[in-house]
């Protein structure tokens, strides 16, 4: 990492399979519409592998997934995000000598993020066998000003030969999915989804229409070349592939530059995405590039100065957290066709799904910096209510919504239910995530339109799977987070969860009803205040399990009984232990994969006391592996809000080097986006102890020893604030909108244009 | 049915398919060694379906078995029985029309199943399109004398005319098997599993060999045919199939019978299966027909001598115990390569696998009456050992064996491990079927060379799984027979039959320290007396679910608080339920497939009050649906333990039709031998009181208000003892064997030649 934060740089990377197919993600370029791997335009040797990919937010194919035994209502058939097109091909010849790194000398190489200019860049000082020395540089950009644009800037500069240069650039239609029968966490099986039509050129254009092969989807691929001096063009196209060539002379020390265009334009946004395509890639190169590029800086610049993190201090770890949250910005989808894939588009892992990651690890980022993209990842799920409901009937509840461990469209797309359709506290998640909403911007007419159809329905739901018992309200046989603990009774996350959405259910009915715009979904939904009443009574009466000896939550009905897993004498090749132990194995111990209870008492720290709620972390924390990418930035927040700064600070860097450390071992198969909402987290909600409440916006800011300083910006309603963390005190300034109050390690406070206060250690001193 | 017990006969059947698939199964020949379907020898029209098949018992072919998502050590890969050839065919031409039923008129035709006999027999008059009528008798046997022999003996006699008739008698190596995508109980897909070699004939007897695909085993299959006549006769090959085709003329009012030999001989049995096959050929050929009848008729003449069940009045239900006994001798294997499946020989559902239904259901019969097969069932279990050592690794467990919840050869074959693998009693019903061997038989030689080894190595599975919580040993994390609840803690079935082999563990080894037959398996296992200590105690400790409100044993922890299944309001329609609800639903309710904790309590009496077994059965029945076919059995027992002999009956009922009756609708994939044993066992331990315990046998004899009378014979030890029930007392004798003490309603009695005793209302009078 270089001093500047918004450069990510390697140098002189080995050209080994795992560093290389590490760098095709970790530099992919995306906009939260197409994503690119950053695959070598001329590819590799055959013998080593790559995922090579260009993906389509929400754009998916049905693929068939089969139950070993079948079961009524298991899935049988999941959405799954394709690589539409490959358009990254460039094959260099010098001389006739063909560039590849695998050749002849490679004297210096960089690869370079620049997270201000939106571009990644891949410079190589290459000598051929023949001793023919070139630069080349590849500035590689997806657009966030034309989301269907991706373009590469290919210049080579001859350096101590002067003679042919030639380029092939390709366009090709028939492309595979990455598969890795060993590996759970993405697809186990080559199909061939996308079935490509033929390749033509329209003047220069050449254009391919592909087709989905049970979705019905379809995905129109444009590409375009362009050479920065006269050439000899040809032109060639076979079955679905297009080559464009081009032959030029150059002197010694003469440079020329070949910039390729890529339009993607898909069926689900575009009727005629043929015509979008070639519509888009008209005005793409109606302008120079370098009009693009500004584009691009512009956009970025607005990003930056709302939602960066500014960190003075250990640099490795903070300029990690502008490397993660540039990488939000690059997958969050920014259409209600789209949410946000827990790879975001850098990658094929778990097949391009949006999972709770999108509500309670990247939600509150958007919600706090960019509240209209939290307000469209909320129209995403109001889309997909409707397939929630058949999901509901599919799972046997009579009423309310069920949402979908996992999806594109709405289906759901989890094949072990146990640890996936059983994840019923998706549900309050997405509920939390909208009261969150509510209680940040007061969008009452987002909750009036689709908001509170969804907190009613997904009340509904928990209605119908619980009981009472003894006179408590339980919910039995779900799954909560920890993956580690399957099909319990009354998870403690999930009940508290479900508690709170019901509650809200209740609340947004009186809201409504009051501001006189409930009658639509009241009707809909023939909502009658017996239910409600209800709702009310449930939450009432919902049983959140405790421990009394322990003074802590068990984090279900059974946990406590079990044997604890003995961590300590677990060989360190054995983690994740989930690809070590059968699931039942883990079911049985006192082992937890994720933060569980420790994540409820950060979601809702009212419910218990803060002795319980340290109680608790003490004890869940000798019993989790953080073997999920979810965990460790849950336990920073946590360990910060209770009082261990330097146990918050370790988490903080487990979690913000995740992807850049290749911690997890699997980034190859793309970024952990939940976790890089998460690393934000551990220092907005974490360091800086914010939280959403009722009452308002609540700060709490610590520093970390091993920082001098930080800042951050949030919104609050129609307010912008900037809080500034100093060894000296935090000043929190109003910098736009009206004067509000706001809470300070609990405390109120009218914020008018700013507040200077010293620091308190919060955790402790409660 | 006919008045005859032995007979089983359908008149003037249905050629609906339906009922075509039904008696496909129920006029099956099997001997425990292959079992050949009820297929017409001239196939059905091509619009009608048919599970046209002949199988080895154990003899079998890998298939991979897809899991949706992967997780660490769920079964990839399961054995399957195969359809090893087709030797079934036989085309017949009268004057060149080709006789079908379902075509010209079937004037006459019947079914009929000789259980004395142990042949069966199609017979058709029949006219053709053009009026020729012919009088068709076709007797099929699957031989108990010499295991690889299958016959088909075909007659013709022409009625109104006189002219040539022909024979295409067929062998084809190249078949499938059955599958259906939509039903879980059966395989989902096709795949060639048996690559059939080149059809050859030595001299008139075809033979072809086949191998499987994967499992490197090979069958030889032969086939000889024999003409009453001397007549013109042509043999081809083609590839994999044999053709033998007679023409001969006829006289009107003449008869013709063509005597079709098939033998099958696997490499799991025959080093080498062509030559066996041909040996086995040459042996059943060198002496008639009439021979091999007449040792089938003396085989069963003496299994009927020691196993049938006698009773007077019902005929309907109780000529159907004859018949399930008949089946379950069909089915039983009689070499330790082999088992009993849960349908037998009889067709393709649940691919051939042995389950518990062995110990639990069928073993308790076969220990009655035929020791030494029970002897052999408990050798086979000790030959797949060591895969239940290598199956308790993959469990991530370091010591002990775990049964595979179905396998053919050991290996585990459950696709979805929460009803699969997860259902651990199967190591306690194994421990059990072993003791309960030991204390009917007292011999201990068997025990000391297998059936301790098996349950020292259960018991040390116990205590890898299980652990001590609050004083109490728990067992978390599996799932008792009951399939509509999975994954709880302290399933009272399988910790109070862990408990018992815990306890048992121990006393064998003191047992066999004693006699001093200790040593070689001490040493084997490394067995030490302080281990032996931690199973005491662990049995001792061993914690069993009672809830004192309603005085019943609960399922489990979490049973009670769940919400209690509507079976009042679900439609008819619905059932099985497990065909239409998510296993989530059930798993979340108060419903039970089968019976659980009323198994326990009849497996296990003494561990309870009877008052709390009455109050449990009570409970249970009212949330059980008997969608499996194991339940109605064990209420018929319970019932008439607890003084409730209308309903013991009606739940026999249930039991005893349910094949022949098809109520469960899926007996075309077989017959349900559990359920078979299971009727035995309603009788037997129902009606007649059986049980095995400690002190000796027990008895307490009750007589259905429907019978005048029954009786049935058991062995106990080196004796043979008949009780014979009827309204005025019961008689209990002594046909063989020495005197010794058994226990009539509690009471104990020397049984010296017969004892007379008036009935008791026992289960009311305690």
């Amino acid at each position: 990492m270089e001093q500047n934060k918004f450069i990510y740089e390697v140098r002189d990377f080995d050209l080994e399979n795992d560093e290389l197919m590490l760098n095709e993600t970790l530099f992919h370029n995306a906009n939260g519409y197409l994503g690119v791997r950053s695959n070598f335009e001329e590819g590799y040797p055959i013998n080593l592998q790559s995922i090579r990919g260009e993906y389509i937010n929400g754009f998916y194919d049905f693929a068939e997934m089969k139950q070993a035994e079948k079961l009524f209502g298991l899935t049988e058939e999941k959405q799954t995000m394709l690589n539409v097109a490959d358009t990254q091909g460039i094959r260099l010849f010098l001389n006739g000598e063909e560039f590849s790194m695998f050749a002849g000398e490679t004297l210096e190489s960089s690869r370079t993020l620049d997270m201000e200019k939106g571009t990644t860049r891949r410079r190589v000082m290459w000598r051929s066998p023949q001793g023919r020395e070139a630069e080349i540089t590849i500035v590689r950009m997806a657009s966030f000003a034309m989301l269907p644009l991706f373009t590469i800037e290919y210049r080579v500069r001859t350096l101590n030969f002067s003679g042919e240069i030639r380029f092939d650039s390709t366009h090709i239609g028939s492309v595979l999915n990455y598969c890795d029968p060993g590996d759970p966490r993405v697809a186990g099986e080559t199909f061939q989804h996308i079935l490509p039509g033929t390749a033509a050129f329209t003047d220069d254009v050449s254009v391919i229409v592909s087709h989905t092969s049970k979705s019905g989807l379809a995905v129109a691929s444009a590409v375009k070349n362009q050479l920065s001096k006269p050439a000899v063009e040809k032109r060639k196209v076979r079955d679905s592939a297009a080559l464009h060539q081009f032959t030029v002379s150059l002197a010694q020390g003469e440079e020329v530059t070949l910039t390729k265009y890529t339009v993607l334009c898909d069926s689900v946004r575009y009727g005629d995405c043929r015509g979008a395509a070639l519509g888009h890639m008209h005005k793409a190169v109606s302008l120079p590039l370098k009009h693009w590029y500004r584009l691009q800086e512009e956009y970025l610049k607005k990003y930056w100065e709302n939602c960066a993190v500014h960190v003075k201090g250990d640099d490795k770890l903070s300029n990690a957290i502008t490397y993660n949250l540039y990488q939000l910005i690059q997958s969050v989808g920014k259409d209600p066709h789209s949410n946000i894939s827990a790879k975001g588009l850098s990658g094929e892992g778990y097949e391009g799904h949006y999972f709770w990651d999108t509500e309670m690890y990247i939600q509150p980022f958007f919600l706090l910096t960019m509240p209209e993209i939290a307000k469209n990842l909320i129209e995403y799920r109001y889309t997909t209510l409707p397939a929630a409901r058949e999901n509901a009937r599919i799972m046997g509840h009579k009423k309310g919504a069920l949402y979908p461990w996992r999806t594109i469209m709405g289906k759901e797309c989890s094949g072990y239910f146990p640890s996936g359709s059983a994840q019923y506290h998706i549900d309050g998640d997405i509920a939390y995530s909208i009261i969150s909403y509510y209680l940040l911007t007061k969008d009452l007419a987002l909750i009036a339109r689709c908001g509170a159809e969804i907190v009613f329905e997904t009340a509904r739901l928990w209605m119908d799977t619980g009981n009472y018992s003894e006179g408590r309200f339980c919910i039995n046989s779900v799954t909560g987070p920890d993956e580690y603990t399957c099909l319990v009774n009354n998870n403690y996350y999930t009940n508290v969860l479900a508690q709170y959405n019901l509650k809200w259910a209740a609340r947004f009915y009186r809201i409504l009803g009051e501001e006189n715009l409930l009658s639509p979904v009241e009707k809909k939904l023939g909502l009658t205040e017996e239910e409600i009443n209800c709702f009310e009574r449930a939450a009432k009466a919902m049983y959140l399990p405790y421990d009394a000896a322990l003074d802590i939550n068990p984090q279900d009905d059974a946990f406590l009984s079990k044997k604890v897993w003995n961590l300590d004498d677990t060989p360190q090749e054995d983690f994740p232990l989930l690809l070590h132990y059968h699931p039942l194995c883990l079911y049985r111990s006192q082992v937890c994969k994720q933060a569980d209870t420790v994540l409820a008492h950060f979601i809702l720290e009212d419910a218990q006391a803060l002795r319980t709620m340290k109680h608790s972390f003490e004890y869940y924390e000798k019993v989790t592996t953080h073997d999920s990418s979810l965990s460790t930035c849950i336990f920073s927040i946590m360990a910060s809000r209770l009082g261990m700064p330097e146990k918050a600070y370790a988490y903080f860097g487990e979690s913000s080097k995740l992807d850049l450390f290749n911690t997890h071992k699997n980034t190859k198969d793309g970024i952990h986006t939940a976790n890089m909402g998460g690393t934000y987290m551990a220092v907005v909600y974490g360091f800086g102890g914010l939280r959403i409440k009722e009452d308002g916006l609540h700060l709490a800011p610590t520093l970390p020893g091993q920082w001098e300083e930080y800042d951050f910006k949030v919104h609050d309603g129609d307010s912008l604030i900037q809080v500034s963390v100093q060894r000296r005190g935090c000043e929190i300034t109003l910098l736009d909108g009206t004067e509000k109050e706001i809470f300070v390690y609990g405390k109120s406070h009218m914020l008018r244009d700013s507040l200077r206060l010293p620091l308190e250690e919060w955790g402790r001193s409660q």
